[in-house]
């Protein structure tokens, strides 16, 4: 079982030096020098590959599910690049967001910023790796009859990035705390824009367009797996923030800052709508500080509050919504006709099962 | 004369309101907080309409010149969000540039990340204008027969620039200087990828696919275009170099800085493929350093190798030559029918006209 996710992932890496090297190509073809050549294989060295890589391998885990079969090589390579693609968007992110952070480390290596002569070329940098998407789908896709969707879908979702990251940063800045900007509702509004629409709706959107599924004006499939891929995705979030407060790093796999970093997180915000004025003036004086005696007081406060006890109930709930919206999906049974390629409950219960109670 | 330019800068500049007004109704309406909306609305505000929209600007005109009419209401709406497109795109440039320069002033105000309150978030805020295009674009011309060449044109100059940007940061560095890096042959890969493909290449491309000029497997138009218009946007920005050294500020409009920020500018290049050993070493010691002492040692070495004489016979061949260029286009004689809508000579003369001995 661990044997067979490890060799689904080393097939899926498999594809990114290929897709590298025509980047690469690009730039030597183009008579760029020697030294920009390099400098922009490392950038994409150093920032796309080292991941969980979740985004990326569930667009040829659904495009296979979608079609019901093994995929072709170049069926396999295809979703692939679809799904590095997703990779190559989320690490235009995570560069860019750790400068905005002022972050220190990312998946155990120093952020790229911060490595010794790069500083702020990271911002160009970052946009290379995003305009690494368009040529790549350019020169595999652009005789598909899908391929102006798979356009719109990562400008799409990449505008809503960038709006729930503005909201983030506006109420969350790590440098000033005030817990008043704070809400429910925008968090909800910040896990949406900035992590739902790029990780749980786009992967799912791209291989719905590879597998030839057809928009509809009337209940369009697109629509329907946004609804409830959009739910997912909020309760992803939700789940990943009460993780950082609530595993033990030895568990989670690094140290949960958000209370230090000021993070606009579920928990704060639960806690805010629990608190009495006096709990609440804990809050206040201790969120967002750089003391471990400060992050003390306020989990202190959160315990108190009950927030595993809440998050629980907040898990069941999201957990029984979500297997609701995915029934709304008609069943396997009901086949349109042979080789009808339609929306399947399987591809939302992978995503579900993986998230349900997981530990990291 | 100049009222006629005046009046039609502010027809282009009266439709940036109604785009800026459908971006922010779209944050709007997807329940943005209002502190996030109007930070959209200063960041488009501040970064977008204070330039000399000559990009934008020359997208309508060359839909007017291809057209060979005065455009509807609606084609020139449509030519405007083209041309603001360009100056979106521009804008993400020149406020992630900034940020990567360190500079103070552009346009006569503070660089966008320099005011009160946004620093870092100036990067999402450069993405955000970036993201403004293609909403746009979706917004108005989705079912245009071009629509996705239009995409196209956006996504491959974007990424040429992203290339010439990163050319320009590893080859001059504000803070370390090494002549040893510079050459005329990288200049001209600079130049050529960081401003004459978005500049040039990009408005005129724009201005074919809306007047319905079709791609051509033989002789391209589009190729035509890209063949006169890179020497074109080449030869504007060695003027600009030239200029930056050889205009008086108050000619100029502003202070050149080439000299002191390390500049890979076309004038130091041809210093040193003339200089003795002698003067090579006077650049060495010099250039790039902010004191204004070694900048006049470094201008009187410029003005005693030459340069302006240099520049005057640069400026005559390019011009010849850009000239030669435009002549291999058919005459407008040569009509193939009544209602033929192909490239005209008259797009590249204005360019060649606007930019042929300017002083600014």
């Amino acid at each position: 079982m661990a044997d067979a996710k490890a060799q689904k992932r080393q097939k899926f890496e498999s594809v990114f030096p290929i897709l590298r090297d025509e980047l690469l190509a690009y730039l030597k073809q183009e008579g760029m020098p020697e030294d920009a050549i390099t400098w922009y294989q490392r950038n994409l060295d150093y920032n796309v590959p080292g991941g969980k890589l979740n985004r990326g391998i569930s667009v040829v885990d659904s495009v296979e599910i979608l079609k019901g079969r093994k995929l072709t090589d170049d069926e396999y390579f295809k979703a692939a690049l679809l799904g590095w693609g997703v990779e190559l968007l989320q690490a235009f992110f995570l560069v860019s967001d750790d400068m905005m952070d002022q972050s220190v480390t990312r998946r155990s290596q120093p952020c790229w910023f911060r490595v010794e002569g790069v500083n702020l070329i990271a911002i160009n940098d970052s946009f290379m790796l995003e305009g690494a998407i368009y040529y790549l789908l350019k020169k595999h896709f652009r005789s598909e009859p899908y391929y102006v969707h798979i356009l719109e879908a990562f400008h799409d979702t990449t505008f809503q990035t960038e709006i729930g990251q503005l909201i983030d940063l506006i109420t969350a800045p790590e440098d000033h705390v005030d817990l008043s900007k704070f809400s429910l509702a925008k968090h909800q509004k910040i896990v949406i824009y900035k992590t739902a629409y790029y990780s749980f709706y786009l992967p799912v959107a791209l291989a719905m367009y590879m597998s030839g599924i057809p928009h509809s004006s009337t209940n369009d499939p697109y629509e329907l797996a946004q609804k409830i891929l959009v739910p997912l995705g909020e309760y992803f979030q939700v789940q990943d923030d009460f993780l950082d407060f609530a595993t033990p790093p030895e568990v989670l796999g690094k140290v949960g800052t958000d209370i230090i970093d000021n993070k606009c997180s579920w928990c704060i915000n639960v806690a805010l709508a629990l608190a009495t004025p006096a709990q609440r003036k804990i809050l206040d004086d201790n969120y967002g500080l750089k003391d471990k005696a400060a992050e003390a007081r306020v989990k202190a406060l959160y315990e108190e509050l009950g927030i595993r006890q809440k998050y629980a109930e907040y898990e069941e709930g999201a957990y029984k919504r979500i297997i609701g919206l995915i029934e709304t999906i008609p069943p396997e049974g009901a086949e349109v006709g042979a080789g009808d390629v339609r929306l399947r409950r399987e591809v939302f219960k992978v995503f579900l099962d993986k998230i349900y109670k997981r530990q990291k």
